[in-house]
């Protein structure tokens, strides 16, 4: 059997034509499969239909048939394309009543919020089947329904504006669900990601070699190589939440011990953030010298809410006038080493330390393409270093991708360079 | 009927448990569908299931009874969780025969890329169904699959991973689907987006009251408010392509000349090039002084390939010692002022026009939150000034959404301001 059809539980139908032509991106389906698996609750299919009745009701009657629980996203708006409601009162042979209380706290609504009569083609949004429930939306306009058969077989709607669709998993779905006893029997699925960057996948497998001995069906571990680095995703499934905890625990210790320092962070952990911590905790002042990347550093920096307790300022040196003027870097140097050398990367550096009088200085040189490389430089070249009071360190690294990427690898190695040094 | 519906032709088959977990997002079938969208060829229905043949098997049989043209894309790896090949060979019932010549060019592949034998377990990937035809993969080492049976019912089955699926899209899909006649009959469906920013929708929607008539059926019209703008979305179906291009430039013009200067370009046209090609064709050259933005607009500036011909550097000046010493921001009017202020923004501009002795100097000043907003400066409030030769521009605006959000419209804004004052 398969990981996620081992408990299948419930179906989702995603509504919409955008997702037949491809103008949106189904991250609604995405969001709610992850919630329901950390609830122990399994996705068995993911269907996305087009805005027609018949086909929407096809959809819903297959999955009502092979699961008996259906979640739908979508097509609850006050347009004629808004037809899930329609599609559903259709499968059960329901016919569609107007929920006078919702529509009198949708006029209502509309009067304070826009201070003007609610258009009448809205009214659609309090039509209801008969015999299901309202479900309400406290993130919007349209409710969602639960509708049920004789056999215990149900559909719940939800609305497709990602943003309601989110509140609603949380404070409807989830407990729904498990009122009625999905992910009760089921497994529970955890999942914890250990993040890394600098270190290359394979050099990762060897340390790793033996480390995860039980891998099986009960917890799966995943390299996943990204911009940022390699993340180390471990899912366990188990019985029960604490079970499930303890298992995830349990491994990842392991991880930790194998890899070690190379773990910057958890989950979504941003090294940006780390490292401003660590400067925090040290009361260490940082700035930058940046060439390639053209202030994405300090931009990823600054993009830490409370960052300008730590990050004082930095200087965009792209031009090798502006390299010489206002960070102090050799003419000759860059004449001789060229601009993406150890040479100027170093003098970058500490013409921030000095110029902005911090502790920590990061600095930034690099090709990043996809023209400029020479057989000696190529594209993805990059010169990063860090200068910690007295300690300078210089690296070279030769990154990859195209532009985006190499300068976003290129950050990201400059900032683990200075993390490390602190550690 | 529906938009999407009305020539169903294809329908899209998913496979990964990481779909049904929530961990990955189904990007491979949003590019799919636009694609074959663009060539007339309509998706009828995207399923998603998880790695078990039952399953696959299923799901691609159902596909091929409704629309007897069936694309999956993923399990086609090297790990027993890679089923596809087998689902397919079962609903055909067909045996999986080893490709020979296939497996003699993976093992090639091995000892040249990698320095060493392929290990067996790759095997799989040389194995396809009997009868069926192996799909070249330029991009990747596991082939794609066309199979059909008697009626002509046909499945392809592509790659997962997104690069190698891109590849197989454009270089063997949309030839082998318009080569059977894929999109010959049907509509073409073809869209144009006219890129705003700086004017609110509802500005937008006064502008273009009666401009779009026709619309209905064969012409469809969308705002798509984001984070860089409002989008204007065009979209017509039509018998063939020409025609489609025809009545697309025709609501083109007509949205331009009502809309006027506020677009700055179509489709994924990016403003910083559009401002640094501005910039180029004038011979001027650009600096940056950023607070609240940390290097953002540098970095989007030099996202930009071959932008070091018109962008010098800037100064990130994230504390305010830093506004004075490197800008010659007045202590006294940061004092009276504050850093977040029309007084403040001109003399970072003028400050950098100076400093880096260039023609146009962009500044941003603001509270990106989500703490520091007060009464009189809440969070969101940014100035922004652009300086062109002697031409200086403060603007205010009150932005919203979270500190990315924040951030990210700031340096649109200071962009957009500099791009109207060359027009």
């Amino acid at each position: 059997m398969s990981q996620a059809g081992r408990n299948a539980e419930v179906e989702l139908v995603t509504i919409g034509d955008e997702l037949l032509l491809g103008f949106t991106i189904d991250t609604n389906g995405a969001h709610i499969a992850r919630r329901l698996a950390e609830h122990g609750i399994a996705v068995a299919r993911r269907v996305a239909v087009g805005d027609e009745v018949e086909v929407i009701a096809e959809a819903v009657r297959e999955a009502l048939e092979r699961t008996g629980a259906v979640i739908t996203t979508g097509g609850l708006g006050p347009t004629s394309d808004d037809l899930t409601r329609d599609a559903v009162a259709q499968v059960f042979g329901r016919e569609l009543l107007v929920d006078e209380s919702h529509l009198e706290w949708m006029r209502d609504r509309w009067k304070k919020r826009f201070g003007r009569d609610m258009p009448e083609s809205n009214r659609r949004q309090a039509m209801i089947p008969a015999g299901a429930k309202r479900l309400d939306n406290k993130h919007g306009s349209a409710p969602g329904i639960l509708i049920e058969d004789e056999r215990g077989r149900f559909v719940v709607t939800l609305p497709g504006v990602p943003r309601e669709l989110r509140g609603m998993v949380e404070d409807t779905l989830i407990p729904l669900l498990r009122d009625r006893g999905c992910g009760a029997g089921g497994e529970c699925i955890k999942s914890l990601t250990l993040r890394t960057t600098g270190v290359a996948e394979s050099l990762l497998q060897d340390k790793l070699q033996g480390v995860i001995p039980t891998e099986g069906r009960d917890l799966q571990f995943a390299y996943l190589p990204g911009v940022d680095g390699v993340d180390l995703r471990l899912t366990v499934r188990a019985r029960n939440a604490a079970l499930a905890e303890q298992q995830l625990n349990r491994a990842a210790s392991a991880l930790r011990a194998a890899v070690g320092e190379s773990i910057y962070g958890e989950n979504d952990a941003d090294l940006a953030r780390v490292l401003l911590d660590a400067c925090r905790s040290r009361k260490l002042k940082v700035a930058v010298a940046e060439s390639c990347t053209g202030g994405l550093l300090g931009a990823r920096l600054t993009s830490v809410p409370g960052s300008s307790d730590v990050f004082v300022g930095g200087v965009i040196a792209y031009s090798n006038e502006v390299k010489v003027r206002e960070l102090a870097v050799s003419g000759r140097d860059l004449q001789e080493h060229g601009a993406v050398s150890e040479q100027v990367v170093r003098q970058m550096a500490l013409g921030a330390q000095e110029r902005f009088d911090v502790d920590v200085a990061l600095a930034i040189t690099g090709v990043a393409g996809p023209n400029g490389g020479t057989v000696d430089k190529p594209v993805g070249l990059v010169w990063i270093c860090a200068a910690i009071g007295d300690r300078i360190e210089p690296r070279k690294i030769q990154s990859w991708g195209d532009r985006q990427e190499i300068r976003h690898r290129a950050a990201q190695a400059a900032m683990e360079l200075a993390r490390r040094m602190l550690a």
